[in-house]
């Protein structure tokens, strides 16, 4: 929480892309944090979204993204461009000594990423990815949960999906299906996500063997529009996951340890702002399998899931600006991970399903 | 539904497992089905089972298997033996001219399934297997929504999954855990029901494409424990399924097509013996995924889903028996294919999950 004395963190939002519009809101929310500024490729473009968000007057228009990095009264960027550009952008940002909360997937590949994350530890600027779901104050319950080794025991397997049906025209025309823009397609915008979960369910270890499964659909320039995974860790734990464009909404996790079972349907965005549910059932017999029946719990929040990302970002950065913190190396660690099973996932759908081994990545 | 001149087929109990206890309940509460006798390889243990389950005086007790085959006044064998014994069995039972309901998995493989069938079509007799959760009214419903093309739309994905957490002593001691009896372990035990579901939502098209996923669980004698698969149709359609005997309870289905997403939790064992739920959820929007939120259904069933298989196979033994009907091919089709996808899945879990074509199987 920001005392008295802090001031508000002043972020500044790089690319006026569909999703900056949810982030600029959350920026608003966030207690700790305030828009200072915005830029686009163009002055025109960046007014128009300013004012469409309702930006106040204080806020700055920046025509070029160069013209951002040099404000000084900008303590940190928002990047929501496309992912091909995160890597010069991004490395650009920390050198100009502003920390980053950069939208998911960080990079087209993890190589790129890591030029990312040097740049931030020589600049000692905070990174974070926008995986906003980690923030929702249910999250640290589903983790209690799954980490208690009475009510859940050990993982064993955990399903995680997130599907979304798109339309014709964003089949044609959206970045997340162009080559050179958001080149992972379905696999770094939406597996995203279920790879997090099933990273998130086993405390962020990484697999030792992913695969994708048969069945990929990419579009005619080879983008994923549709894929699933198999991954496995050592101990029997495994977990399978499966993104789409073509497929109605589902965002599931399912999770089975040795003593108890966890579901939850809307993981990624809740069904509702202010709560979030989650089921669990604890241990049942083999010929009884319902002596314990699932019980559903509710989660409030205060601010919306986007609101706590932004707050727990500006947080951080607060830490490093006022009272000389290092930056916190959890969340550049956990954007690595998920982005080296996104890159295994698309070498193994390259490859004919072939296991990729991450051992030693 | 039996009529007044229909006398009520008589089953016979062919062996003395736990199962039996409850399709014992089961032909007890269906209509138009009685329980006319019971064998096991001794009469003490069959008169011990008849007294536990409270047959009535009049149910003829074997002690063994070759006397209730020849049992005139029995019309068809429930058949819950070891599955290594089901080849001999069956066929000697379609050979003495009784009908089957046959406990799942069917055969240890498709050769020796096939050798069933061929006997039961040469001496036109039904065999149905022990599937119950075919027969909720609640599968109906299902299917239902399923081949709805416009509230479902065309499917893409399809997880299901069944677990249940076994102690110490079946790990020891089970049938199931044995190569020599039921050595199919939790794929043959579990997994089938999984399959089906698969299947079912599929129409029961076989996939093109079945792997094992990275992460399988063996005993020492390489009875499968635990285990994961990813299937795969034309058009994009795919499917992952997991089974284990050790994790936590989980009987889901998650299915989502080009316009709805449906959801089951208990979908193997009802919550409830009386009623049983689904959650479906319909055609959302891209930035908006839960403008239309998820719906709960509930469907009464007048008897268990076990009573309501039993009931539906008496149905068509006395169409067979009191109407000269041929045997509906429907059901053993499926087991067929059930059981090729079983074979497929092993066979991939042996060759370190290479892909197995199913053409031409």
């Amino acid at each position: 929480m920001a005392t008295v004395t802090d001031t508000p963190i002043r972020i500044g939002v790089m690319g006026c892309a569909e999703i900056a519009r949810t982030v600029s809101r959350a920026i608003d929310l966030a207690p700790n944090a305030t828009i200072a500024a915005v830029a686009s490729r163009s002055l025109e473009k960046a007014k128009t979204f300013a004012t469409a968000n309702g930006y106040k007057q204080s806020v700055k228009i920046h025509g070029s993204y160069e013209s951002i990095l040099e404000d000084p009264e900008v303590d940190a960027l928002y990047i929501p461009l496309p992912t091909s550009l995160h890597v010069e952008w991004a490395v650009r940002a920390a050198e100009s000594g502003k920390h980053i909360l950069l939208e998911k997937p960080v990079a087209m590949n993890v190589a790129e990423f890591d030029k990312i994350v040097a740049a931030c530890e020589k600049n000692g600027v905070q990174m974070m990815d926008g995986t906003m779901w980690a923030h929702h104050p249910r999250t640290a319950k589903l983790k209690e949960f799954l980490f208690d080794s009475d009510r859940f025991g050990q993982l064993k397997n955990i399903h995680s999906c997130f599907s979304l049906a798109v339309d014709e025209d964003f089949l044609k025309n959206d970045i997340r299906v162009k080559p050179n823009l958001d080149g992972l397609g379905a696999l770094g915008d939406l597996g995203w996500y279920a790879i997090r979960a099933a990273l998130f369910a086993n405390n962020f270890e990484l697999p030792k063997i992913v695969a994708a499964s048969p069945g990929t659909v990419v579009n005619e320039a080879g983008v994923i529009l549709s894929c699933g995974a198999s991954l496995s860790w050592e101990d029997g734990r495994t977990a399978s996951i499966y993104c789409s464009f073509l497929a109605n909404v589902g965002m599931e996790i399912s999770a089975v340890g040795t003593n108890g079972t966890l579901c939850v349907q809307d993981f990624v965005i809740p069904f509702e702002e202010t709560h979030a549910t989650f089921t669990t059932c604890l241990k049942s017999g083999f010929n009884d399998p319902w002596v314990s029946r699932p019980t559903e719990h509710s989660v409030k929040t205060e601010i919306p899931q986007e609101a706590c990302m932004v707050r727990e970002f500006a947080r951080l950065v607060g830490e490093i600006k006022n009272k000389g913190a290092e930056p916190d190396g959890f969340w550049p660690n956990i954007s690595r991970k998920t982005q080296l099973v996104v890159d295994a996932i698309k070498e193994s759908v390259e490859k004919n399903c072939q296991q990729i081994s991450l051992s030693g990545r």
